[in-house]
């Protein structure tokens, strides 16, 4: 549309009948483009505020009025993302549509892609991380090594991979998990027979006894350009993430070298668009890839302070299509910890106490109810020493959750 | 309130005979406080992304629903901050009103008083930056250095100033300026009586020949806590910001402290609570005070990226009387240069040039049409280095607004 059109909307002076002016709030090749995020959990909520510099409009699809980023978006309107009616619905006037979650089923994605609307991640990337045991098959034809992974339909089928391999045995749910839900590591036949009472479809998996856990997180946009964050060593307790350490510390720099090698080629070969967060296994046999995921991820919170550029504004960014922005380090060391909930609930109460301590620590709190387990924050501490940042970082997260500074 | 009531909204159990609890969607006590910001441009919404973090409800009273603030707040209701209905309305459930202007006549800021709202800063101290007489007289009672200035009713009483002293002669408007708005500098009878035509009352005010700008930013909170950010140089053109350094290039260590004294005091015997930026001229004789604005400031929008804690997460901490973050540089340099409106409309159709060719910039649109000469964004470059921080920033800036990076 050119400058003609935008400042005489019913055509150049004179070439018709004077009409009175069509009126427009303005002019719509100037509207910055809309994005619309599926799913309004935290992740969400802090694209949102990354979307805020921007200037890019952002739309979250909500479950709930008062979701953790519905809470926070001028445009959140509440819908079921299982419904393709309400997605389209939501996709209607999206320039882009993405996801904070993995869960919208395949015949919703597929209402999208049919309606012509841009969807970044792909449908077909995005449904690998709904189905382990696609996702796991199609990791084995790229060549990347992964744990060995088998469906399993019954009691039998578990006990006998037990007997030839060794316990423990792990069960994970070929869909629908996270954080720590859905993973399920036996050490007995009575436990496994618990995990098959739940009746969903499983896969058992290789029990890895890794040295560490590694993540890398990609951004890929949709003309081909990739940048790596440097890769973070992950604690986790219970599947559940408790500390983030960027960079990894005391990382090999070809072990570095090689994640970001093979997350750049799997973003690229699995045709992702946006991020794609790849969990790591470092062994002494090498790396094993253990989850993807295609979304801003618990791995990359500590880039909002801690990167350059943060991973909510980078995936704006590759969905959108602009150049991707500087994944690089702002401080030598940069330690997250998650505020898991813990019984009490007062977050706000505990607020002041946190900040008084270390006036230098960035809190975010995601606006969710507190329930045992359940991430409601976290915190990050830059500093030039590992130890003593991840020290504030997790005193105070662990002070927010419990009210106190003890372990 | 304890748990025992929050768990027990009808009272403790047996105390009185069983009725059914009343439904509470979350317990009073755990909900987050609500601060309310009286304004929706761009300093609304940057406060609205660093809300987002600290888990706080922000609530903007926009002047109309596509205000800056209000494309981004999920709170935004459109009223006029003139009309102490409105505001009375407005204040209804925030635990704290704010303001992102200094426009709010003083019957409304009264009617917000004896209402018994939280209303930061106080009305008092917010009604000093609505009357640059009044706050002259109030800065000449604290001995604090400040240009001369007088009140003038007529062409004569200028003409005399003039005669008196020498040209140029200042002239502002008592009340209502902003962004070289209300400040004319002339130099002839001739432009004299251009400035009188407009009816408004006028101050005459010594012109200073400064040798630069500086700005100090501190934050105070009720407790009276209060925290100086390092002193910065703005670089003005026809009254507007176009240019922020941070540090100040070259500032002799006494200067600086000067400046920071000078700002801690003045919030202390103000006493402001939130932010208070203060405008000084540097000159051979020492510092003068130029103007004061007790919100976020364009000479702390750097603050973003560029300090620990961001003037926005500030002004938050201060009025809500968390303690106050650190104000630490978190790179030696960080240059910032405004996006002043040109001929061309369209920013977002040159975000992806600017982006391209510095990965590391960070831009801040704010999602105002554009406008000749209006700020519609800007760009932080931080570095080692001021000069090529300096570059990297107003080369940016100049190609959003322009299309060009020729100045």
């Amino acid at each position: 549309m050119d400058q003609q059109n935008l400042t005489h909307p019913e055509g150049p002076q004179g070439s018709r009948p004077a009409v009175a002016p069509v009126p427009v709030a303005r002019p719509p090749a100037l509207d910055p483009p809309v994005v619309g995020m599926v799913g309004a959990g935290q992740l969400a909520r802090m694209t949102a505020a990354a979307a805020i510099g921007l200037g890019v409009r952002f739309r979250v699809l909500a479950a709930a009025a008062d979701d953790s980023a519905a809470q926070v978006c001028a445009d959140a309107p509440v819908g079921d993302y299982r419904s393709a009616d309400d997605l389209l619905a939501f996709a209607a006037g999206c320039d882009v549509v993405t996801f904070d979650h993995e869960h919208v089923p395949e015949h919703a994605l597929q209402a999208l892609d049919t309606a012509g609307h841009v969807v970044w991640p792909p449908p077909a990337a995005l449904r690998l991380t709904q189905d382990k045991l696609a996702m796991r098959r199609r990791l084995g034809e790229l060549g990347v090594p992964v744990p060995w992974a088998v469906p399993v339909a019954s009691q039998a089928d578990v006990e006998a991979i037990a007997d030839r391999t060794d316990w423990p045995v792990v069960l994970k749910a070929v869909s629908g998990g996270y954080d720590g839900r859905g993973v399920w590591v036996c050490r007995s036949y009575t436990e496994i027979a618990e995990v098959m009472a739940y009746g969903v479809p499983l896969l058992a998996e290789e029990f890895v006894p890794f040295e560490r856990e590694l993540a890398v997180l990609i951004a890929r946009s949709p003309s081909g350009h990739g940048a790596a964050y440097p890769v973070v060593q992950t604690i986790q307790g219970d599947g559940i993430c408790h500390e983030v350490l960027a960079p990894a510390p005391d990382l090999a720099d070809h072990v570095a070298e090689d994640a970001i090698r093979l997350g750049l080629r799997l973003a690229r070969d699995l045709n992702v668009i946006g991020l794609l967060a790849v969990e790591l296994f470092e062994t002494p046999g090498g790396l094993l890839v253990n989850e993807l995921a295609m979304r801003p991820h618990n791995s990359g919170h500590w880039t909002i302070e801690g990167a350059r550029t943060s991973q909510f504004e980078q995936h704006l960014r590759a969905v959108l299509n602009l150049p991707l922005g500087a994944p690089t380090l702002t401080a030598p060391c940069v330690a997250l910890a998650n505020v898991l909930g813990a019984d009490d609930p007062d977050l706000q109460g505990k607020l002041g106490h946190v900040l008084a301590a270390d006036t230098a620590l960035k809190i975010q709190l995601y606006g969710k109810p507190v329930r045992p387990g359940r991430k409601v924050g976290h915190v990050t501490a830059l500093g030039d020493d590992m130890t003593s940042a991840r020290e504030r970082a997790t005193r105070a997260a662990r002070y927010l959750a419990t009210g106190s500074e003890e372990p």
